[in-house]
């Protein structure tokens, strides 16, 4: 194993100029499913003749009613096979002229301390990552050596959508897709070089309450009108917040709906362990810097803070809109009564919430409270599969590999038993019955937002691309001989 | 004065054509000042103008630091003078597609059941009314008759901003604008015929009320953060729902700020007398269905609803935004705690309240509460003389010339002892103490709104603009004979 990963080693620091032009040429390329689709076909169908040309026996395109899963499957005869899930799309560019490199250019830039970076759309989230597997694997074979297990590439076009259609393709496509795990290729460290590996993923509701004066019979009912007639007539906007007020309290905090919290499971031994290590070492005010957060809920620090941010639900207005909403000059305003308010709220679940049920809950608990008038709108796709949710344990053979890698590097990552975020691993764990992990050594920075970049260079700390590479080397071989 | 109306009438009728052409010609200069201002100097200089050929003996400008306001004097040696109050902006034509004729080129147009009408910007908010009180003046000359009393005009170019600079003239030019009472002439008469005069008008505090996360130091404080730490991390719109709920109740129609009753005037005899006689003919269905309102707060209806709404203050939120504003497709939502929130509130206060003392109860009711983090910006230029509010007597000279104008037309008008909105009227009460009236035979609609109109032809219940022109010179006479 150590010499062969010797030879791949020296194959990619030897071949990195061309590495470096193919992540670029992949940026290049637009696919943005959430722009309208920008590009999405055209990446699809290049992926596909990338996997091909890699040396895959069988590639597809798996059809949803979306956009198109492209597989590839490279047998190599191991005993073991991966999944590598992967995600074509990316957020849009907007706003354009915040980025110093045009970000469909994939410029490489000088950014301190990093030395060179590649900049552009997608160049940590996730094509740089994305082509940097292929890289691996593409080295793997010019430096004339076997891939240690058989590999089945699953690339997404809808991850920035909410992966609304990967059930289906797991549904559909299940006896294809057998195989032992799945990994997510990423570049996983911080700017600092910490990095950490969380063993799951939560799930999500979303949904839109709307208040307007038709349904609600009372207030303007078709359109807004004026406010002289305030004094008897009724706000739709007052109405929203009081249907609000009925289902959370304390800034939103405590959740008030009846029966919400009854299903939710308290950490496990390994989890209560895992906390107990991860406050251990855990760099909180590095957290909170990063989220430009002064400080959390009541106050919480340390253990207890991390236990809510992993192991609690939590009810979040992602927006909420209603009447003028020319908002920051007083001078600007309209003299109506809005006829109609809605709020987008993002419902964050933990096992063993089920997200059928928690709607219906909702639903009742508004009802009882004097609000059936209150529309809710449910985001029909993130009520598929309303059970699931997944996380391996810390000794899963996929998680034992990354840790062995990552201590290749001098990297001893923060193990956070689910991330407080998700990503659609957790799918294929229920649906496959397969565990997930996703990891890298190597640093990114801004997905989603403007100057998005893959670090190339690197430094001790922050490892660059060559060593990007390398981990996802090391990470097979490490799996394989487990 | 029988035998000058005749005259009087006779001139309008003949003169009509060109009294058309005045109006249109006036629509055709925009003067939108809620719109950048287009168009306002040009319609200053030509009032002025106007005034001066119309044989005003003395003509200005008056400067303030907001748009001028253009005076003239016609001393025609009566015993009694009317200031006449004229406002030459108008509000934006957006959106420009919905017009049925274009909204600066005051076309006439055939709008059943009332003939034919001027469509345009301005037709009867407020140019029409403007240009046909213009046009009974040349009439009354080119009969050969004198005006009865002298007229001061002043025309504001900023009613749609809400009269910002109003009193600042009243104070500055107080001397030459000594008269005996204000009218303000209108199309007064509703669609159906129907008509309204009001004896007085109400006041209100315009502010924006705003969480962020930098001066709550709670939540996201300097942008918006992925949804995925809300377990851990506040969201400043639940906060702001939270200040908002501690200012008010029952779907915001009781106000919890401590004190902010106190000063409520019940009404007195005159106005209890005015109410049993509005609530015995008020067409409250027709009133609803105007507003497109199918139930009042409370289910109130009749004199208790009619009370509610004259002499009751109101919280009205006028907007609220905050975070992810896309609305109405729940598949568009951006996963994030957002890192401020806003509300736009009106609050329209009645006798005694004063508009500073109830600024300081809100806030200190915040602070109080928890809420000292939320920022209030009150719109500086509505704490303008706090105390100022206005309402004249049923048996003032000018609203009993206005009733005698109106039983001309057989028009019986409900009787309001003040409007549920505002019009700077009651400014000049408070500066000059001189009573204030608005009214005119005749109906236009669209005001604030696309396709806006001034009947021309009318029929026998909703005069034409003959009929308004001579009703102001009834009203003039009328006022000199009492």
């Amino acid at each position: 194993m150590e010499a062969s990963l010797e030879r791949i080693g020296t194959q990619i620091d030897r071949d990195l100029d061309q590495h470096i032009a193919n992540i670029q040429s992949l940026i290049r390329q637009p696919s943005m499913s959430t722009s309208g689709g920008l590009g999405i076909r055209e990446m699809a169908v290049r992926l596909q003749k990338a996997f091909a040309e890699l040396g895959c026996q069988d590639t597809a395109l798996f059809d949803t009613s979306g956009n198109p899963v492209v597989f590839g499957h490279y047998d190599t005869g191991a005993s073991k096979t991966l999944i590598v899930y992967l995600m074509y799309d990316t957020e849009a560019v907007l706003p354009e002229e915040e980025w110093i490199s045009p970000p469909l250019e994939a410029n490489l830039v000088e950014l301190p301390p990093f030395g060179r970076c590649i900049i552009g759309r997608g160049a940590v989230n996730s094509k740089g990552p994305l082509q940097a597997f292929l890289n691996t694997v593409a080295a793997i074979h010019a430096a004339g050596e076997a891939l240690p297990v058989n590999l089945k590439f699953v690339a997404e076009g809808e991850e920035e959508l909410g992966s609304i259609h990967v059930a289906d393709v797991l549904q559909d496509h299940g006896a294809s897709l057998q195989a032992d795990a799945l990994f997510f290729p990423a570049a996983g460290q911080q700017a600092n070089g910490h990095t950490t590996l969380t063993l799951g993923s939560r799930t999500a509701i979303i949904f839109e309450l709307e208040v307007n004066g038709e349904r609600w019979g009372r207030g303007p009912s078709k359109f807004e009108i004026h406010a002289g007639s305030r004094s008897l007539v009724d706000c739709p906007v007052s109405h929203l917040l009081e249907a609000l007020n009925c289902l959370i309290a304390d800034n939103g905090n405590r959740i008030l709906v009846e029966g919400f919290y009854e299903d939710v499971v308290p950490p496990n031994e390994e989890e209560e362990e895992l906390l107990d290590r991860l406050a251990a070492r855990w760099d909180e005010e590095a957290y909170r810097a990063r989220l430009g957060v002064k400080a959390f809920i009541d106050g919480l620090a340390g253990r207890a803070a991390l236990k809510r941010l992993i192991f609690e639900p939590a009810f979040n207005i992602r927006g909420i809109y209603g009447g003028d909403s020319r908002t920051g000059d007083v001078n600007v305003s309209k003299a109506i009564i809005p006829h109609r308010a809605v709020c987008k709220v993002g419902l964050s679940l933990v096992p063993d919430q089920n997200k059928v049920d928690i709607v219906e809950k909702i639903r009742a608990h508004l009802d009882r409270n004097g609000f059936a008038d209150v529309a809710m709108r449910v985001r029909p796709d993130y009520l598929r599969d309303p059970g699931a949710w997944g996380q391996v344990s810390v000794h899963d053979d996929i998680v034992v590999a990354m840790l062995h890698t990552y201590a290749r590097y001098g990297i001893d990552p923060e193990i956070w038993p689910r991330s407080p975020g998700g990503w659609p691993g957790y799918l294929f764990q229920h649906y496959l019955g397969i565990p997930f992990l996703s990891g890298g050594a190597g640093h990114g920075g801004g997905a989603h937002s403007s100057n998005e970049y893959l670090v190339v260079d690197g430094h001790d700390t922050v490892r660059g691309l060559a060593d990007l590479e390398k981990s996802y080397a090391h990470m097979l071989y490490e799996y394989a001989s487990l």
